[in-house]
């Protein structure tokens, strides 16, 4: 099958490679969109980070070049042994994470923690949503909703890694938000909260296209930090408390600092962003307050309730869609607009590998 | 009345004071012991941290010099109009801190939170425990249990600080625990978490009689940082996994970073230190691992919690108890000897105004 492969940093190739072999309890998913990640773009850019290039990795026993994407759509195509949820012809999501099932996460259920984690897309050996096929466990794959597009359905994935933040926070409706940037994540955290019942939602971006995308997502305010102070803002809008959760998505000091400083007493500071260095931090501006700050990663048991979201409305998908191309053009068009000059554009760049879906 | 008064850092005196005025709802106490808290001995040291010096206490409306000592016990020798629950000649103790009860952290129940936060003892106007009498809103006073001595009920205080740390991190019985730090919370924290049910309490402490007194208190394992890796050590010590809960009271980066290696997927790192200059943090060390940082302050609720604890003899209050001087020798004999060269032998130093009880 054609697939793109990650062989090393600034290096993926188009190439055919062997189809995925179909285990026992797995079902094959004929992709037929699968959105690039700024994850993606990380490993083509700066990696590799998750991806095993010295040693195979523990669960697929794979290593590089491996098959890249992890979110992806497509059509059930075959069923192994024992498979009962499934029938050819479905329309399906497949959640990327292959977990032990036998450590301490796993067993609490909270497998997104599990040390041995490997992911469809990275970690190899399953093909991937880069790809023409995929195999994932039917017990990760979810039927998309009939009014559910197979474009929007490949938008579950980094949906529900914003959904599980809220989630993680202990978001509960009528409660208030800072969101702290406005990238993709950003984005689906403004809605995921919207979805949740917030009553407010102000989100910290500096002046780009990207204002405008945090309205549409149903941002109340959007406030860029090098034009007003954010937390003297936030006060204003909250009788002078503070919000109840903000979430970290920018990866900078400024970031987390403006939101320890708009969290009211007892408020929680999530950090879904990933960090290039170490940042600095007192300690005494959580004590005195009694704040929480808490890391989110990934997901758990949550595809299911994206997709019922996608499903009623409550989250309207195909607005992240910037753009839609095929497979052999992921570097060109892809990878390179994504860090080209007009990178701030773009939400989702949807791939496929059927030249007839374009 | 007698008291020792803060007038600035490295000036408290011993000198006659007005005694403090009752008002409608309090209970005046004749202080029978008090003891000397490290935050006493910083302002001493280094203040003034909460003290008021410039502008009135907006809810004392007093300001420096002002009466010390916020852990003690007394007897009731008068109430005040609307008193219900005491009479006199009632052996209690009285909480220091005093609140606004508007605030959206009192209506909530979150009074330690209220951002006017005054505490007896540093914010004056409430005489304190370093006199001879303070007084105390009725429902800040507490009944001393009749099998717990007027020594060990001062140390109510202290160790509320450390219960309502371990209540902060919803600690269980049956769970593990790393206590960064054997000083005076560090020690209580063990010791509230072996009343909590702990199944293991591991401590980082260097050399000293403080690894003793940890043992004492009922740690299972005492690790030096200089001598082991303590990270190391406590996954050997817990299937690989790590511990559920770290509390930090050491105020120091090794602490801090002990904390966050030692804890395990989903655990939480508790600070209860206060900290004098920010640190390095990456928030990935807890972005992975879905780790929870949070802090804990003073207490709420909590003190009936330990006056019970103290009177089943889950906690034995006494051994804290290292030594014991009149109230005209506090500079001399107690806030000296905790800067002192012996100063990591003691642990409770308590004052009396009253020469009888030494």
């Amino acid at each position: 099958m054609k697939a793109a492969l990650w062989y090393k940093k600034n290096d993926i190739r188009i190439e055919e490679t062997k189809e995925p072999k179909l285990n026992k309890g797995q079902v094959k998913i004929k992709v037929k969109w699968a959105g690039i990640c700024g994850s993606d773009v990380h490993e083509y850019t700066s990696g590799p980070f998750v991806i095993p290039t010295k040693t195979p990795h523990p669960l697929t026993k794979d290593i590089a070049p491996v098959v890249m994407g992890h979110e992806f759509s497509g059509e059930v195509v075959e069923i192994g042994e024992g498979v009962t949820k499934f029938k050819i012809g479905d329309r399906v999501v497949g959640e990327p994470q292959i977990v032990c099932g036998k450590c301490n996460s796993c067993k609490s259920g909270k497998y997104n923690l599990c040390p041995s984690i490997a992911c469809i897309g990275f970690s190899g050996n399953s093909g991937g949503g880069f790809s023409e096929y995929a195999v994932v466990n039917e017990d990760f794959t979810y039927k998309i909703p009939q009014s559910v597009s197979y474009e929007e359905a490949a938008l579950t994935e980094p949906l529900t890694v914003a959904l599980h933040s809220t989630r993680r926070a202990n978001f509960k409706a009528g409660q208030t938000a800072l969101v702290l940037g406005a990238g993709p994540i950003g984005l689906a955290t403004i809605d995921c909260l919207k979805a949740s019942g917030a009553k407010l939602v102000i989100v910290l971006q500096r002046k780009s296209i990207r204002q405008e995308y945090a309205k549409k997502a149903g941002a109340d305010y959007v406030f860029d930090p090098n034009e007003v102070n954010i937390p003297f803002e936030v006060r204003k809008l909250t009788e002078s408390i503070g919000v109840d959760v903000a979430f970290e998505t920018t990866g900078a000091q400024i970031g987390f600092d403006t939101g320890i400083d708009s969290i009211k007493p007892d408020g929680t500071l999530v950090i879904t962003s990933l960090w290039e260095s170490p940042i600095k931090f007192n300690p005494n501006s959580i004590l005195f307050t009694e704040k929480t700050i808490l890391g989110t990663l990934g997901y758990r048991h949550e595809f299911p309730m994206t997709l019922a979201l996608l499903k009623d409305g409550r989250i309207e998908g195909s607005k992240y869609i910037t753009k839609k191309i095929f497979l052999d053009d992921i570097v060109e068009e892809g990878f390179k607009t994504l860090i080209g000059p007009h990178r701030k554009k773009h939400l989702k760049i949807l791939v496929t590998p059927d030249k007839s879906l374009i």
